[in-house]
């Protein structure tokens, strides 16, 4: 049927196609043809399900390119915004089946109209692409405390505020927003494409407040994965939690039933910073004291003491002088779930270069990103213990910081982004 | 032997592959190796050939991704420059072939001693990575007039400075530079690693002046690529000279003897604007409206008043009413030849999105790039052209731009970027 066509194939059928594409969409059955037999998984070229328990994106196998974004939304009538969420849903569904973000598309419809979609993705795959929502702590509360959209009462406690940390050095202008969207994709054109779409189709609702691509994504999030170097060459994410680790998943990742306002079940909770590195004198220190820093081998990222990737850090080994092998201040080990009474991420970073930084060097870095469930038991004491003492904190600075609730998956027809939160 | 292994090989042998690396680098043989049957090009995992009558990296099939970088000397010692060229080669022979920026590599030799290679790009193919270099005006003169290194008198005139275009808003932070170097790859942490490294090995006499991402390449510059789409969602580069168009290169692309100083036979001139695209006024554009103002279809890239992308453009044709099929004041029809005295370029561009613009919109838009044979007669009069007529100024902002002498290819093992410019 009609409403199944990819963009390719509407290219190909051309005006007919686009008259039965219309008319699937304003039946209202846009969902039906976009739920896939496999969970959130695609090869480079293939569909990642839209609909789901959980959004994807999360525990997907992390694609190879970013793009995202933050709104603020600039309108008070909550009317408008509950019909954006609306709408980009639908748009959500149709961009990751690899279709025109709208029933006409780019390249049919009435000459006279702009079209519904930007046209770049035309002839590309889906190229795994997934996007996922989330809503920052100014959409219940705006700066001044108001309650703009009736739903302060539904914030939830996990969604407090990030406390400043040590070193911090955070550009208002590339931190929070009132909505996220991540996209990430194997073509770059395809998240930008995506992303470029949300923010048309929110003209005059929502404005960009910042936006970040990112390549090379820093963390495996699937033992599918081989583990991908950082900028600063070393493996990074070896020890990350992994969508085959199902009960560690209910435990660090999912928000529970019981655990605060019902909406947000089966949903998580995305912590970003945006951190600089600073690379040129990262690359002037020695090897052993890159490896000292990281607590790891650059070679084969081994712990130090350790032989293969995977084996378990040894906190306790000591040296010939009884120095701890992995070192007190080394990343390795202040990040350790050990080091942090349990705690666990799911890291889903990418390395990220925006030119130059104005000094002669290049504006290099990670954007970190983690999902989890609950902030405060997870990144706020891994973040404060690491702030406080990482060796690698010498050639980091956190400038952007970002804290989203990740609603649960849409998971029929008549669902939306956020209808649990808005939908009463 | 141990001088051929890649980079993935290098890591399995581990230290006795390591130390034979070290002594072919150190007996100065390293080019012997890295020169492949098949003229610069490459499949997605391959490599292209450095060596060659000309650079690779222009008529090079356009690979996905670009890291594009301006530098600037800081030191007035020509022998330190000229050392650095020699350096930079070297590392660019390996790196292409998808080796280590150094003999040494990431994870090896002495632990008390920095890497010569960053190591993000451990693992990680050759990708079809070409790196090209480029001389800016201010190499010959800095800015007050002075002949830095001794090199005034081989300014080629054809590296004139360009003139002031009308709308011009260019920014002189992201504009020109002294050197330049083009890294274009399938994985952009194979094109970012190239950059990276090279800025490394330059620490003290070159700095970063800017430095610009892109993806999704605008222009296909052989006959085997698909014609891909810029963020307007149009396909661009229908009509771009091709690799394959041979006599069309010697008149349009490459240095010819007796253009100017011997140095530049087999080279040719890099014209670089980064040109901010006002995507979001674009979107809200009717479909007929974004038609006529490129002068092609949106779906198919005909030609308005043609059928297929590749039909010759009429541009006698007229309507109805009198008018031009093709409008005069039409993209296609003030860039094509036939309006330019039969002047061709050879564009390489690149999609970008850097960020947001600070106005609540994508920062997106173009990174232009294009090889000639004289900008004088090719890039200015074209651009000139443009800046009066052209319709789609209205959705554009030129906001940095660059002009560059890309020398012709390293031949040989004792050449180097620049050696017939500097070596008398």
């Amino acid at each position: 049927m009609a409403g199944g066509v990819s963009r390719r194939r509407m290219l190909a059928v051309g005006g007919a196609g686009v008259a039965g594409a219309v008319a699937a969409g304003a039946a209202g059955v846009w969902a039906h043809d976009l739920i896939a037999e496999t969970p959130h998984a695609a090869d480079a070229g293939g569909a990642v399900p839209f609909l789901g328990e959980h959004q994807a994106g999360i525990t997907t196998p992390a694609q190879d390119r970013l793009h995202f974004v933050a709104f603020d939304v600039i309108t008070d009538n909550r009317a408008e915004l509950v019909d954006l969420l609306r709408e980009w849903t639908r748009a959500a569904a149709r961009m990751t089946a690899g279709r025109d973000a709208g029933p006409v598309g780019a390249v049919a419809g009435p000459a006279e109209a702009p079209p519904d979609d930007t046209g770049e993705a035309l002839g590309l795959p889906p190229s795994g692409l997934t996007l996922t929502v989330g809503f920052g702590p100014t959409l219940f509360h705006d700066p001044s405390g108001r309650d703009r959209f009736g739903i302060a009462d539904r914030r939830p406690p996990a969604l407090a505020d990030l406390p400043h940390f040590l070193g911090d050095a955070l550009d208002a202008t590339i931190s929070g927003g009132d909505l996220c969207v991540q996209a990430c994709a194997h073509d770059p054109q395809v998240a930008v494409h995506a992303i470029r779409n949300l923010a048309r189709i929110g003209f005059g609702v929502v404005s960009v407040r910042w936006s970040q691509l990112g390549f090379g994504r820093t963390s495996s999030t699937s033992r599918q994965q081989a583990t991908p170097r950082n900028l600063f060459g070393f493996k990074d994410g070896t020890a990350n939690l992994k969508a085959e680790d199902s009960s560690l998943l209910r435990q660090h990742l999912w928000v529970q039933p019981g655990d605060g306002p019902e909406w947000m079940t089966g949903g998580s909770y995305l912590v970003t910073r945006k951190i600089r590195m600073t690379i040129e004198t990262w690359d002037r220190t020695s090897l052993a004291e890159q490896e000292e820093v990281v607590g790891r081998i650059k070679a084969t990222g081994a712990p130090l003491g350790g032989r293969g990737e995977f084996d378990r850090l040894d906190l306790t080994a000591t040296g010939a002088a009884g120095q701890p092998v992995i070192p007190r201040d080394s990343h390795v080990r202040l990040a350790h779930p050990d080091t942090n009474d349990g705690a666990r991420l799911l890291r889903r970073g990418y390395n990220f270069v925006d030119g130059s930084d104005g000094l002669g060097r290049l504006g290099a870095g990670l954007f970190f990103m983690a999902y989890q469930r609950d902030p405060r038991r997870q990144f706020v004491p891994i973040q404060t213990r690491l702030a406080r003492h990482d060796a690698m904190n010498e050639y980091l600075r956190h400038v952007g910081s970002g804290l989203f609730a990740c609603p649960p998956g849409v998971r029929a027809d008549d669902d939306y982004w956020g209808r649990a939160l808005f939908g009463r």
